[in-house]
């Protein structure tokens, strides 16, 4: 097969354009869900839609579709794309890149002789990060019918706004059903978000799952006395039952034998938290994360032992409980297998690995036929004005995408 | 010896009528320095004084003195005392015991057939907390001339009024020199705010001195990742280096062949401080503090080593540096003499033992030889509303006082 080419000026100058709207000082993205900022991004969005000759609609979440028609109208459609809205002064990549390079795939698409057979539609999915209303994925978690509607639209953010009235002032409390319709296969490109193409050498990441996690609070209750006046001998200082905790968490994954697993303590709170008071409470968070259930288990028995083991060595009271836990997920192997002959038909590296994080593309394999394409995040870094991706990646991805939705779009029924 | 006696229903009525003075909820006290509950507790204690007979002077620091003027009026002083401001939300006990059972042995005096041969005066000190303006100990510190007056009087607190403004407000700022008249002996009466007579069952400390201290800063520095796609090689996660150090820091005591050593790591603060993030940067404080010198300058030794080797092992970047230090101090052997002797006139277990906590007792430390007495903090439990002491021990205390107090007005002046 003749690898598909994408206008790599077309796509850059669209993710330049893109990236000036909430542009910070520092080469990032303040682009917050149903801002005004996001607003104007999703408007220049429409815009190039419509220039694109696709038909635009907006659901009643605020998801935006732009549908290439296809030959079999009433066959089910391929869908792609990923979100426009960013994190606080994030990057000008993470959810952007999937939207425009999925637009930039449909140009090339809408440019050829023939139309293909299924329909294609471009998707910009709401609210993906969740930075300012919770929770996360909500447009596609609603879009699947994983998270309640009526819920979702009483969601505030922390000055007491609601997301419907937040969607409604920026105009795009639309009309469209917020529902799936049949869906043939999603894809989903995006920047890894981790170190591991950057560092291998590697431009394109088959993801064939997504790990799953689980979520922990700890207290440790101690007793706050005067760091001068109270001896060692008889002293119950929270800190130090977190502080080993914490070293044990950061062990966990290598006591398991699982494809991928990462433990964190990210979030620690310490009171009084004063120079001279001996620490009397604690609270502190546990993530582990695994490709597979059972080593996703055992991440939470070791964890679970860590806090128990840390509080009796130290004479502390502690409460733990679980706050929130996903079973890992396992991609379609239809969707992996077109990936890979596209980027087989590219001749370029690739390997297949686990997405570390949740993406849209996690609620609607709940729903139908779904995969992902990765592309670099140099060093790493992401959720920070410092993401960055080459444009040569960038392009690669996109052709990786294009080839994928020629693939998908021409497949029989029964695939 | 017969050992003289308190009277024991009008001390302990003081301390009630006292302890009423920005009474809380909880049985504690909340009478910030300069507060118009500071002033009620000062206008109480100067009725007090001039009801016993006292010359009552207030100093240009709002230090508070009662004069019971000696057969020998030019003898250096016998000074007693302690200071009436309280922590936010303290105790009943901390500072106003050593006022009031001050006052108590100088009624005591006052009411004998002779007068001493030095006069005696009762002091309270403006400002020993330091919770509204800092620093800790202020009227002491300038009254010893270790503290600047001018620099002193312009100490704002949160919402920007001066310590002079507030002074003069609560009718406070005296005329007398706030200076440092020759004195004989120093004694201060106080709650131990440790657990260790508590704990021994032992109702008196003598007070030999104070340990020294020094703080530090420590921050790591490593990167802050996404907690899910961030592998566990390769991480630079600043949490783990602090779990290091709070673990060594409390090994310190135990490697150091000192009387007495404490070390702690009370506050941290950790950024991002999310969940789902690797923590980049912590900030975390160190105190060492240890009765000697050589133990002093081991244990931040030991400290500093352990920051290096964390910040090594996990490869981040630290930025280290001392904050504050204080050498330990030597009570006046000659005090602690007397003490004994109105200790064992009085036929009660004590042990001796140092202060890990400074007190306005060091100040004076620096100009006349001075001693303090501990009597018991039931748990080890002060800076809190539930600090206690049993009548017994306030009653024997301050008879211990009374009887170091007889002991020294009637030194010669050799000694």
């Amino acid at each position: 097969m003749n690898p598909p080419r994408v206008n790599a000026d077309r796509l850059l100058r669209s993710m330049a354009a893109m990236s000036a709207i909430g542009a910070t000082s520092k080469g990032g993205v303040h682009r917050l869900t149903l801002s005004d900022a996001d607003r104007e991004a999703r408007n220049l969005l429409v815009a190039w839609l419509r220039e694109t000759g696709l038909r635009v609609r907006i659901d009643t979440f605020g998801n935006i579709f732009g549908r290439l028609e296809g030959s079999d109208a009433t066959a089910p459609i391929v869908l792609t794309g990923s979100h426009l809205d960013t994190q606080p002064f994030g990057g000008r990549f993470d959810g952007a890149y999937g939207v425009l390079a999925a637009l930039e795939a449909v140009r090339c698409l809408a440019e050829r002789p023939a139309y293909p057979r299924r329909s294609v539609e471009v998707v910009a999915w709401t609210n993906e990060e969740g930075s300012r209303f919770q929770p996360t994925l909500l447009g596609s978690g609603v879009y699947t019918g994983h998270l309640d509607a009526t819920a979702m639209y009483g969601a505030t953010d922390v000055s007491g706004c609601t997301f419907r009235d937040e969607l409604a002032r920026i105009g795009f409390l639309g009309e469209a059903p917020c529902r799936a319709d049949p869906i043939h296969r999603y894809f989903e490109l995006h920047i890894e978000q981790g170190p591991v193409l950057d560092r291998e050498g590697i431009p394109i990441g088959i993801v064939t799952g997504l790990v799953g996690l689980e979520w922990f609070e700890a207290t440790f209750r101690g007793q706050a006395n005067h760091s001068g006046t109270t001896p060692m001998e008889g002293r119950r200082n929270a800190l130090l039952g977190a502080a080993e905790v914490i070293t044990a968490v950061d062990r966990i994954p290598s006591q398991l034998d699982a494809e991928y697993a990462v433990a964190t303590v990210g979030h620690l709170r310490v009171e009084p938290n004063s120079i001279n008071i001996v620490p009397g409470v604690v609270h502190l968070t546990l993530d582990v994360r695994a490709t597979d259930t059972d080593n996703l288990r055992s991440a939470a028995v070791l964890a679970a032992r860590a806090v128990q083991d840390a509080a009796r060595r130290h004479h502390l009271g502690v409460d733990y409980r679980k706050v929130a836990s996903s079973e890992p997920q396992v991609f379609d192997a239809g969707c992996i297998a077109l990936v890979e002959r596209a980027v087989e038909a590219l001749d370029v590296p690739f390997r297949r690995m686990v997405s570390g994080a949740a993406h849209d593309a996690n609620n609607l394999n709940r729903i139908c036929p779904t995969s992902m394409i990765f592309v670099p995040s140099v060093g790493g870094i992401s959720h920070n004005e410092a993401e960055y991706t080459s444009d040569k990646d960038l392009t690669l991805g996109a052709e990786v995408l294009l080839g994928v939705i020629t693939l998908a779009a021409e497949e029989e029924a029964g695939r």
